[in-house]
């Protein structure tokens, strides 16, 4: 969860962000009012999309709870606070919560299912910025 | 500390919040100007209306360093931020610390004293949401 | 890092500021428009300024990532959200990321380098608090 904050933060390295994930996962970002997408030609846009759009990203994450752990499964939970700033100049500051499953692969753990969840309301910027994708 | 964050956030099991303490806990939440609370009936009906009041509830933990340990008992000290909207529409922002007392019972680590102290200073949103129980 | 954080954030013993770090130690906060500061002396002399204006320091970290370990020598990396509030009425609010290069030392792991990274914008108010010393 650490990494992809790193990964999504640097706001260079679309690859980076992707090897994260298995091909298959699921982005189930619609508790949020953002869409949910299935495999990684789906999510790739979506990443695409924010990285041509971003100059500042900042998730900090805390509050790490396990939920299920089975030798080779897992789903882990924490808040997070995402800061954002578009080249536009827009600001979005968001409170939300993060849930995601992993599976261990041969080349490490990777996530399968990642979701966002409100912890605080979504102020405006967050569709105005992410939406529509 | 963790625990006590997913559970005060959920606003919606008063038990679940209160079976993190020991039935003798008190609560010291007087460096903030809000009461001091001895033993769970005390804090229980803070808690009720806490829980009445507030839509949304966000507590971020952070720079855990642990006082005492010694085998039975610790203390333990955090940063947290705590965001809260209330459902007249009133938010608050708050940057204070954690220091939490615990005892190892057959149930698990309970605690046995839970103090807030401020962080930054406190602003008149947090006597006008949490104030007067 | 934690430990830094209590200590910066006591605003009121220089002297434990200080024996975080080996005596040759580097500041370099120039990333974010503040000086680069080389040995105790300078740092010294810097964090007295910042303890003399400051009425109240809240550093928040999280995300932590061990870079480079070796033994005796290691690299840490952390996301920062430093709070301040100047005795003359002044807020700081701002997103950093830390790194650390930490030495083992007969007195516990010490720290020789120390730089702050910007994460999100930098405010005017950084430069107008901790700026020109």
């Amino acid at each position: 969860m650490t990494e992809y904050c790193y990964r999504v933060d640097a706001l260079d390295d679309i690859p980076a962000v992707l090897d994260l994930f298995t091909a298959d996962a699921v982005l189930d970002f619609s508790f949020i009012g953002l869409p949910t997408m299935d495999g990684k030609p789906a999510f790739q846009a979506f990443y695409e999309g924010v990285f041509a759009d971003m100059s500042h990203h900042n998730h900090t994450i805390s509050n790490f709870r396990l939920d299920e752990y089975n030798g080779d499964t897992a789903v882990m939970r924490a808040y997070a606070r995402g800061l954002g700033r578009s080249k536009a100049g827009g600001m979005v500051d968001v409170d939300v919560r993060y849930r995601m499953n992993f599976l261990r692969t041969e080349n490490g753990w990777k996530i399968t299912r990642y979701e966002i969840h409100p912890a605080m309301p979504m102020p405006d910027s967050l569709e105005e910025i992410h939406g529509h994708r």
